[in-house]
């Protein structure tokens, strides 16, 4: 019989360097965070006025830490079609913004009433409630400044592509996208969701900001019709699976590294995919969808290996 | 001695068909708030899924009146430079989105805590306050979709006005200008302003936007940039005489016309220029900023009238 590990993991996964693949990982997802954090330290240069409450509790919330996933997954989207890191650069920044200021909403005491985030105060805890609503309005509005501005600032050539980009991650982040999956998620507490809900619900509130990312990457970086449709399947399997491991990590994991206490889902009554069908099952299908966004990177052959490293990466972190 | 109110107005407002051209600007007002609420009321066909509660909110949010204002501007200032309405009709629908989005935050329990707006309850007490917060969030992000969509789908040469029209919006509504000002809005209530720092946090809170309004107008109607430049000082000065005119409406008007109660301002101990300068001299003070803004269309002959003719109707209504 073998062990309960191996079913876990998808065969791709199982590569005879998997040990080194991690060590690599492990330093181009440093590399690239330090990039991007170069680059979101820069943000705050051309605002004024400062130094302002408003920018510090800005600050505050995009400095409290968090893995910079949407941008690295730009970036690697745009070297995987043969771009580079400063290609989309101005994007993955959006990103984080968008990302950020989601946060600061949803922890607001009108929605979630969370005291902490990666285990510091929440923006309307380190701050207060007005500052926090500001915050996060500035932050949305900011990313479509820094979108609108490399778009003018880029070749005359690539302004379609900066248009694209930003419709996208418009569609992405609003009543389309992750602010309806916010109002189902809310709506959804006084009732049970079914599986598939709960996907749809999932797909809309994390699900499609992470995909916009990955197209975001691959149209900056020059990718073809098919690559950033390839791309974008990915994408939506890796949002997928990344939020089925941020629930099993709530049950299984430990606080020190989930910043929130463990099982914090469970006592909310929370559906989520391992309350909805078992632990073991959620696993399984986790490692399905990771196998189903690995196969979408068949044909960028080295070229992908960064954004099949982070789709491995979804599941390892979980062992 | 002449009659007090005859000090009120500049001298360019006493044409001798004024009475003519109140008229004309009521057609013109019409005409173009129907244009307005005509393509706002396509911007929902776009969105799924329908019918949620989100857009709900949104809709009745945008839908519960309002002047059409900024809309107004840019069109207005589109025909000064020559363009058309359709030039500018995206852009129109952006502005009174965020505008919108502004009024919905601004209203929440942890701002101003208003339970009326144009005398209807305001969107978290027509909803919830988790509602509101989406809806806000949700209508920021559709302007800057629709201004996207906009460019990527016109002309391709036209595709950098648009990125430099969602610029300079992100820039008016951010914390570079919208959501600064109602930071020091929500700051200014603890001490009592200089009238210098009145008018720079009213520049911020509603200026910006006014100003982008104008502006957005003269780039897409294809506007030179001396021209831009003019109708972005016509909208400095327009700006800050609305304010002006909103807060001595505070005092004076009508609760019908209000829809809130007049005086709110005063109970609440708020700065306002007539608080700081007295009604006199606040009056005086509007009609200099619409003189000001009147000489920056001498350059425009006719089709500056309706720009004319919108800065005028600011003191006219509170005759």
């Amino acid at each position: 019989m073998p062990k309960p590990e191996a079913r876990r993991f998808p065969k791709k996964s199982f590569a005879n360097d998997a040990e080194m693949q991690i060590f690599d990982l492990r330093r181009y997802l440093k590399e690239k965070q330090e990039a991007v954090n170069t680059s979101l330290d820069k943000v705050w240069e051309n605002q004024r006025p400062r130094p302002s409450p408003l920018i510090r509790a800005m600050r505050y919330s995009v400095e409290a830490g968090g893995k910079r996933l949407r941008p690295l997954l730009s970036i690697a989207a745009s070297e995987a079609v043969g771009g580079s890191e400063g290609d989309v650069m101005p994007a993955a920044c959006a990103l984080e913004l968008i990302h950020t200021y989601s946060l600061i909403h949803d922890d607001l005491p009108a929605m979630d009433n969370d005291d902490l985030r990666r285990g510091k105060a929440t923006c309307h805890k380190a701050f207060d409630e007005a500052t926090a609503i500001l915050a996060g309005d500035a932050l949305l509005t900011l990313a479509f400044e820094i979108l609108a501005n490399a778009g003018r600032l880029d070749e005359p050539d690539k302004a379609l592509k900066w248009l694209e980009v930003a419709f996208l991650m418009a569609r992405a982040a609003g009543c389309s996208g992750m602010v309806e999956g916010q109002m189902q998620d809310i709506l959804s507490e006084q009732r049970q969701l079914t599986l598939d809900e709960l996907e749809t619900l999932q797909g809309l509130k994390t699900g499609a900001l992470i995909v916009a990312s990955v197209q975001a990457g691959a149209i900056l970086g020059g990718g073809s019709a098919p690559q950033i449709a390839s791309l974008a399947t990915y994408g939506r399997h890796i949002g997928l699976a990344f939020q089925m491991a941020d629930d099993i990590l709530n049950i299984e994991g430990r606080p020190d590294i989930l910043g929130k206490p463990v099982g914090s889902d469970e006592a909310l009554h929370k559906a989520t995919g391992p309350s909805l069908m078992g632990l073991e099952q959620a696993k399984a299908r986790m490692g399905e969808l990771v196998e189903k966004a690995l196969e979408e990177l068949d044909g960028f052959a080295e070229r992908g290996a960064p954004l099949s490293a982070i789709a491995r990466y979804v599941i390892e972190r979980n062992r």
